[in-house]
């Protein structure tokens, strides 16, 4: 089947607006279809009133006992159960999942080199065969950023590794596009300008932008990871924002699509 | 199918230890198998630590908007997923849900009727297809407190009724059995004596102990609320202690059995 895996982040679910405008192009969103999100500041807000101050090592934030209570809460209650039911009202029969949830996702604790990140998973292993059953059954799901290591314990992991691992695992049997809603219009040529959106990108393009110094620092690992997931199967990947979100969908000109290949998409 | 629908509550949930134990019964009782749970003292502990006061009105908690929130965060997020994980680690495939999740519970706001309950919801329906579903495919629904009125709007649901309402839709094309876990080891002739366990109530036994008095306050509605599960169709309800739940699988003495008519249990 044709599945599409659309990741969110802070920069709609902070939002109510935002947020609400996003599922209803969501609703419309055609096909079988899969929701990633984490939990933007959210997160931090309520772990600040709780008196639980985030702690940074090296800028990175590292998920002690009481983070880790506070993520699956906002994450896995507050955020992607209201989302869950507004999908519900817009008629998209949504569930809600962690990785735990049928085993979902499994990872591992990221073994500490140097720094000790606490309890954040690094993704082993997709229960495609759940999706499948689920997706079967006409139902959506709505995934967060917590995973488990089949032993009981929770983990807090990446949101976009999440649907990257979901899209690539999915791959091998369905035709997967992957899409990450962004906050930029798509990859573009001159970041200040929102008009400059590089429309396509295949190996040829991306080795020339990063040669002409066009494509640099924090879009380098995003579009290696995107590269990564088309050499595992993944049809192809969209960045750009999420009102555009529709438009891709009809392979419309929006944001920026990644493919292995150029093919005559538009 | 064979379903058996056992419910915990605080007695339970708020001690570690005793969900620890609870949940390795659980895994081995046999059969298909649904988890219901509220929440006990965890909600009300971190609204505190919020700055959110339980407001009570004669005695009953009133659910506004920053409660609902909290019950959302605690019931659904931490201790939902925290029983997931741990099933799933006694290889029980768990899948955590809201009466949101896959539109399972549709309930709606109480209306206003000299007290405002604020966002608590009144069971209207019952998903049983998704159910069915979902035992089909093996996996074992862990259900919590909220429900969602299909508008969009989460609700804080009683669990006990959630367990009722579960089994007796149910009960209309499956084997159902509804087990309350309790703080009592069944219901007792004297209160205070443990060993005083009425082993068996039927309509005859019911009407005979509530003119003697034996049985009555606050055992008379769940008692009420038993029977209206069997005439809905429900096998048998049994109430009792957590830690004596698989000896009522294997249908071995331990707490209360309230069944429609007498038959030779033991």
């Amino acid at each position: 089947m044709k599945i599409s895996i659309i990741k969110i982040g802070g920069n709609v679910i902070d939002f109510p607006e935002k947020l609400d405008e996003f599922l209803a192009l969501f609703a419309k969103f055609p096909g079988h279809k899969i929701l990633i999100h984490g939990g933007g500041v959210l997160a931090s807000r309520f772990g600040e009133s709780m008196g639980v101050m985030p702690e940074m090592v090296d800028g990175r934030r590292i998920t002690d006992k009481d983070t880790l209570d506070i993520v699956t809460m906002v994450y896995a209650g507050l955020i992607n159960k209201n989302i869950v039911a507004k999908l519900q009202a817009l008629k998209v029969n949504a569930i809600g999942m962690t990785g735990a949830d049928g085993n979902l996702i499994r990872s591992i604790k990221r073994p500490v080199k140097g720094i000790d990140y606490g309890f954040v998973g690094d993704i082993q292993e997709i229960n495609t065969e759940l999706v499948d059953t689920l997706l079967s059954a006409g139902l959506q799901p709505v995934v967060n950023a917590i995973t488990h290591d089949k032993k009981g314990q929770l983990l807090n992991t990446n949101a976009d590794s999440i649907a990257s691992a979901l899209a690539t695992s999915l791959a091998k049997d369905h035709h997967v596009n992957l899409y990450f809603c962004f906050n930029k219009a798509g990859v573009l040529i001159d970041e200040k300008n929102e008009n400059s959106i590089i429309p396509l990108i295949n190996e040829d393009i991306y080795a020339e932008l990063r040669k002409e110094n066009v494509i640099h620092s924090g879009m380098i690992p995003k579009l290696d990871n995107a590269f990564e997931a088309l050499k595992k199967g993944v049809h192809h990947v969209w960045i750009g924002k999420a009102e555009n979100l529709l438009l891709a969908a009809k392979g419309k000109k929006s944001g920026t699509i990644i493919e292995r290949q150029r093919y005559d998409l538009y």
